[in-house]
C-alpha cells in the first residue's frame, strides 16, 4: 500500500473476502496507486458502513472497490450514500457459485449505479478503478493513463508469447 | 388500516411494488392485525431507512414485512438494525421474473436472518406476521392463533368446494 | 439442548441433513433457548410428520425450523398443519447446488407461509427463531431480546476486529 | 368421463391447475380409460390428501396422475402414501416459469418416485398413465396397447401430413 | 441379475453411465424383480437403439429404464419406438449439474412421454419401474406391492431410528 | 426455393417451427442456394426422420438444418446418422424461453457433433449452411464466399446506416 | 445532447438498442453533460467498432457507454482498445431475458475490466459515467459532483413523497 | 499436426484453454486433417485477432475452431471477420460451469453465425470441422467422408463392446 493520501478504498463485508479482494489491491500496487483496504459490513457494522461511504470524497478517495458475496448488499448501500463511482466485485460464496453475489450487486433500480465486475473479478475492479483516476485530467491521470496504456501492451505480448510457446510445442 | 397502535410495519423500495404488496395489508385486516405502510427505500432515503429500522421496536411494531425488487436490499438491511423479525418479499421486475429480487433476500450471511417468501408473495408475507405474533403468550396471541385456524379451514373449505365443482363439472 | 420445556423444534428430512442443521442448534444453545432436534421425513413418515405439525403447538413449541433437499416438502408440509411460525432450511444436496431446495421450500402458495432462509443458512433459522420469541411480551421475550441486541454487538466488534487486522496487515 | 370404475386419478392443488391438467383428461377420454378429476391439496388440505393417496389403490386406481405448481408438495406427498405410479406434472404459475414447480416435483429423495413430465405436460401425463396401465397383462392392457400403437400411428400421420403441407407451400 | 426373463430393460447410453444407473439395478434385486442391462447409445448405435425400443414388448420387457447425460436423447427415443412406460433417468456430467440431462429428458412434446426422475436419481426409476409392475392384476403384481408397501414400511422405520439417535446424541 | 436440385435440407419437428426456420430459407433464397424445407420429427416419425439423415448425403445435400424445440432431440438424432454437418436450431416453446431446447441440442456426446446457434436463430442457421457450402473448392463455392462477403458488407452499410439517422435525430 | 464537445460515447450495437439506450442520454441531458450517441456494431462493423475504441480518448471522450443484447461482444471489446473506463449495459433480448446479455458483458476476463449495470439499466450507466467525471479535479467535477448530490436529494424526496401518498390513501 | 497446409485454425483465447482445446486437435491428428493452434486473444490481442480472421480465408484456412471462456467474444469477433465457417467451443472457467461462455458464444444476433458446440466440446469442434471439409467435393472430401463413416462405426463397436462387457459383469 502507497504511502500517499489513498484515493481508492477497498473494502469488503468480511476479512474471508479477502483472498478474492486482494487481487484489487495487487493491480493498484502494481500501478502505483494509493489506496486502503477495510471491513466494511453492511449488514454487520450499518452504521460504519454508512459513515464510511459519506465520509468517502471529502477524505481524498475517488473511487470505492466494494466486494461482498450472497445477498451482497454492501457496493449498493455505499453507492446509495456517496457520489463517488462505486465498482463492486460479486464474491463467491459456498453454493450458487457467486450467481446470488452477482445479482444482488448488478441488479441496481435506477439512480443508483453499481460499476459492477465479474463473479470474483477483483483485479478488473482495481483496474476499473485505475481507468476512472485515469479519465481526468492532470499529471497523475496522464501517468496513469499510459500506465494503463503499457498493461494492455503487457497483455499482448504475454498472449503473444503463449502462442508463441504453444506452435513450437506443436 | 386499523386505528389501534400499529403492531406490523410494511415497507417497500417503491410504490410501484404496492400492488404487489398490499396483499399483505389485505390479509392483515381480514386478520384485524393493526399495521402501517411506508416507502421506505434503501437506496434513495438510506438515513430514514435505517432510523426507521431502529426505531421499530420502540414504537410499537413486533414484525416488519419488507418488499422489494432487483438488487433487493431493503429486508436485509432492516433486518440489520433491528432485532425483529423481518419478512422479506421478493417483488419481480420487468426482466429475470423475481430470481435476482429473491436471491438478493433470501441468501443473507450468517448472523442477520431474513425471512423469505415466494416471489410476489405478499399475502404469505402478511399470515407469516400474523403466525409470529400468533406465538406469543396472551388473548391477543391466542385470539390470532385462532383465526389463524380459522383461516385454514377456510383455505381447506374452499379447495373442497372446488373440487366439487370440478367433479360435478366433469 | 436445554432442559427445560423446548420452545423451537429443530427437524429434518434425514440425519445426514445434521451437519447443516446443528447451526441452528448451536446458536439457540448460545441464546440460551430451549429446543429439540429430530428426523421427521415428510416422505419417509408422513404420518408421523403430519402429527410432529399438529401437536407441535400444544407440546409447546413456538417455532418450528425445519430443514430439507432436493424436492423439499418438510417445511411446507408442517406449515400446512400447524398454525406456528415454520422457518425453512433449504438443505443442498449433491447437485443443483440447493437451488432445487431452495425453491420447493420458498415458493409456496397463498395461504400456507414458510419463513425461507438461505442455503445452508441454519444458523440464520436459529437467529429467526430467537427474533420470534423475543418479539412476544413477557421477561423471556424481554431477555432474549436483548441478547439478539448483544449478538449484533458481537457481530460488529468481531467485523470491525478483522478490519483492523486487515488495515495492519497491508 | 367413463362410467367404469375410474382407474386413473388425477388430481391437483387448486381449480386454477385445471386448465392445464384437462389435458390428461382428455387423451384419457380419446382412449377411453375411465378417470376421476378432483381437487387435492396438499398444502390446504392435508387430511383428505393424505387419506385420497392411502385409499387409492383399494378404491380401484392404479395410475394417480397428480399437478400443481410452484413448491409443488402433491405428486411427492402422494407418492408417499401409497404404492401406486404417481405421475408429476409441473404446472407453470405466474413466476418463474414452471421451473421451481419442475424441480420441486422431479427432485424426490431416494425411496419415493415420482413420475414427472414436462412443465404443463398433462396430455402426456395422461399417456403415461395409459401406458403404465398398458403394460400389464389381460385384454383390457392388450386393447390399451393397441390404442397407444395407433396413437403413435396417428401422430405419425399428421407429422407427415404437415410436412407434405409445407412442402408444398415452397 | 435373476434369472428369469426380464421385464425391465435398464439402458444407459454409455457405461460410464453405471455408476450411477447400478442403483435402479440394486433395487431391483431387492425387490427381486428380473431385469437386463445394456449400453444402447441413442447417438452411437441409433439402429440397434430403435431396435432394441421397437422389441422391448415382444421381449417381454414390461418397464424401460433409460439413463444419458448431457444432450440426453435415449430416453425419448426409446419412448417413440415402443408403448411401453420408459423412465428416464438424467444422468450428471462434468458441467452444468445435470440440468442440461434433466430438461433434455423431461421436456418431451405432446405425444411421447418420459417418466422423469432426478438428476441422478437411478434407485427411484427401479422403484418407479416396480411401480408399475406393481399396478397390475395378478399374483406377482400382488408380490410386489406389498413388497413395495414393506420397503415404505423400512423407510419409515430406518428414518425413525435415525431420529432417535440424533436425539439421544443431544 | 430453387429449382436445382437441394443442397441444403431444412427440417423441423413440427410445422409450428416454421414461423422460426423460414428465416433458414430466406437467407438460402437471398444467396442463392437450392434447399428442400420438410417436416421430420425425431419423436413422432423416427424411421422416417433416421432414413432422412441416412439418405442426405447421396441425395446430394450437403448441410442439413434442422429445428426442433423443448426436449430436442431432431439435430442430434440426425448427426448420428450422417456424415454431414448438422445444424441446429434451439426453437423456443411456451415455457422456459428455449433454454431447454438450447441445452438439448448443444450439450452433445463426443463423437457426434450439432452446430448450434442462438434461440430462435434461425437465419443464422442458413449463413452457417451458406458457409459451410462456401469453405469447399470449385466455382459455386466461390460465388458463395463473394455473396458471403457481399451479405457482410451490406450488414455495414446498414449499420452505418442506421448510426447516421440516429446521430441526425439527436 | 450538449453542443460542446462530448466527454461521454454512447454506442450501441443496433438502433433497436436505442429505446433502452436513451436513458442513459437523457440523465446526461439533465446532468448537462455532452455526449454524442452513435451505432457500432462489433459484429457488423468490426473496424469502425475498434477505430472508435482507439480513437475514442483523443477525440475528449473520458468515458464509454456501450449497450449490446445476446452475446454481447461491443463493451468488452471497446474495453479491450481503449484505456477509458467502459460502462456496459445489457439490453435484454426476445428471448432469455437478458441473462445471455448479463453475463457476455459482466463476465470479463481479468485485464480488461467493464463496468456493468443493470440489464436494460441505461439510466444507471448515464449516471456512472456523470460519477466517472464527477471524481476528478476542477470546476465541471466539482459542478456535476454537487448535481450528483442534488439528484440523490431529489430522489429522496420523490420516495419519501410517495411513502406520504401512501400513508395518506390508507 | 499434419506438415501440409493446414485448413483448420484451431485458436484460443489463452493458453490455460490449451487442455479443453486440445481435443480438437487430436481427433483432426486421428482424422489426418493439417491444422495449426495459437493463441489469439480478442481482448489482449484484437489487432492480430482481426488479422488473424481477415487473413484466414487466403492463408488457406478454411474452417476456424475457437474456444473461449466466460464473456468469449473470440468466436463470434473472428465469424464477423471472415466469411469461414467459425466453430467455437465454451471453455468452463471457475465459476458459473461455463453457462456464461456458453451463452456468450452460441446467442450470436442474426448475419454473424458461430457454430456452438457443447461446454468443454473441443473432440467435437474437430469433428464439426471434419464434417465440413468433407461435405466439399473431390478426392480429400470423399476421404474424410470415409473417415467419418469409419469413426462413426468405430463408435458403434465400442459402445457394443461396452454393453457386452456390462451384460457379463452381471
Amino acid at each position: 500500500m502507497s504511502e500517499t493520501t489513498p484515493v481508492v478504498g477497498i473494502v469488503m463485508g468480511s476479512d474471508s473476502d479477502w483472498p478474492v479482494m486482494r487481487a484489487a489491491a495487487e493491480v493498484l500496487d502494481e500501478l502505483d496507486v494509493a489506496y486502503e483496504a477495510d471491513v466494511v459490513s453492511a449488514h454487520r457494522m450499518p452504521t460504519e458502513m454508512i459513515e464510511y461511504g459519506r465520509s468517502a470524497a471529502e477524505r481524498g478517495l475517488r473511487v470505492i472497490v466494494a466486494g461482498a458475496g450472497g445477498a451482497a448488499h454492501l457496493p449498493g448501500m455505499l453507492a446509495a450514500v456517496t457520489p463517488l463511482p462505486v465498482v463492486g466485485v460479486p464474491v463467491p460464496l459456498k453454493h450458487l457459485d457467486g450467481l446470488d453475489s452477482l445479482l444482488s450487486i448488478v441488479q441496481m433500480p435506477a439512480g443508483i449505479p453499481v460499476a459492477t465486475v465479474a463473479v470474483g473479478g477483483a483485479r478488473n475492479a482495481g483496474l476499473l478503478a485505475a481507468r476512472v483516476l485515469a479519465a481526468g485530467d492532470g499529471e497523475e491521470a496522464g501517468r496513469l493513463r499510459q500506465a494503463l496504456v503499457d498493461h494492455a501492451e503487457e497483455l499482448r505480448q504475454t498472449a503473444h508469447a503463449k502462442g508463441e510457446a504453444l506452435r513450437r510445442q506443436l
